[in-house]
């Protein structure tokens, strides 16, 4: 059977996150749903990896096989009509290898992580970002986030339902910038632990605050222990920006 | 009585519009609301100009006089306090004399409309944008859009319910500009029109799509009729950006 990769772009605003669930509706159903009504049959639809309720993409990326040789740009065409009305967009359908895992084959996954950071809450961007409403410092929550670059143990920003077998992970990435009224943290990995952007993100906004030194990130990252890391910053900030693969 | 300048952002999606209806939730109800929670009394809140069902705003401004000499920051605190859940902010608010009135002190207006230019839905921008799935070609619908500039009799690009003395207005910009897969088209006058702003859309559309040639824009002005004009583009693109006061 022939194998599509697909890239999704999602608002995760009122969605379970990426994966079925018994309650409440997921970004997979709707595109194993979609798929489904494309070809007849029922398919699975294969993500990179799991985002949490609330959480938004810019470029998901899945895989597929479907019982015949559709055209990629039928697949997409065809997905996004019965996807319509929910606020998923195929953004691009490739015919790939079967070797092809969206999951196994990925070589980063980029994350932004979006602060609207002023008094007054947020109202065109409600949903889209986390509002926080006392100043933080950016220059000292960028000081904060080097001390988590490398290959580290992230037991301290790791969800205690995290499934992972190994807590060590290389952080490639994680930039802290600033624009108008807003924070901008960008992360990229190999592969990230169960929320562990979400709490260094909770964690730099301590920093921001004053709460924290920066170098109180490392003694957190030191202790490996969760209780040591901060709180989890909320899901509706987050966005997937890009899966890589070996050629991008 | 102490006046207020007010400047708002809002979500347009789902409310009727900046002025009160017998039906529907507007933008002015919930200010109004909301002041009328802070100061115990009804306040009317006079907006500088109307932004249609759907229409969304960066920086509306309003003016609104309350019964004590509040802080202007205790006034931007209370009501955004009080306009929750809603989708609406207060930036800003200040102090400006009697003689201040958003809609009658103003010198300017600048509208942002934002074409999402793709084969694919919009998802994460669903409802902020009009997606056209035909590649524009955005250098013609900047040609078209330069026969518009100036002081003109805008009949052709007027709604037959404008309330306007005239129909002739000075269009100072009308600019059509293109970065990724999104077209931008600001647009700065004194004043507009009812539904100039979409009507002047969707008529450059229509020269993006190839149907008509940028000099048919210079005709349809020229007929002063609304019939020559092209359609109206859905109110979800449009962004009131900023309204312009002696001394900004």
């Amino acid at each position: 059977m022939p194998r599509y990769k697909l890239t999704l772009e999602y608002d995760g605003t009122g969605l379970v996150g990426w994966q079925r669930q018994k309650l409440g509706l997921s970004v997979q159903q709707i595109v194993e749903e979609a798929a489904g009504a494309l070809c007849g049959r029922a398919v699975i639809v294969h993500g990179a990896g799991r985002t949490d309720a609330g959480v938004h993409a810019l470029a998901q990326a899945a895989h597929l096989d479907l019982p015949r040789d559709y055209a990629p740009e039928t697949v997409r065409n065809a997905l996004n009509q019965h996807i319509r009305p929910h606020k998923v967009a195929v953004l691009t359908a490739e015919r790939v290898p079967d070797t092809f895992d969206a999951r196994r084959s990925a070589r980063g996954r980029i994350y932004l992580y979006r602060i609207l950071n002023r008094r007054p809450p947020a109202a065109l961007e409600a949903g889209r970002v986390w509002h926080v409403g006392r100043a933080l410092d950016a220059a000292a929550m960028a000081d904060g986030a080097s001390h988590l670059l490398g290959k580290h143990d992230f037991s301290s920003f790791r969800d205690s339902l995290c499934q992972a077998r190994s807590p060590v992970k290389t952080l490639d990435r994680l930039e802290v910038t600033c624009a108008d009224d807003e924070i901008r943290i960008e992360a990229r990995a190999r592969s990230f632990l169960h929320h562990q952007v979400r709490n260094m993100v909770g964690t730099l906004k301590l920093v921001g605050e004053g709460k924290w030194r920066p170098s109180d990130v490392a003694a957190a990252l030191e202790a490996r222990d969760r209780r040591a890391g901060g709180p989890t910053a909320p899901a509706e900030g987050l966005y997937l920006v890009q899966v890589v693969y070996p050629g991008d």
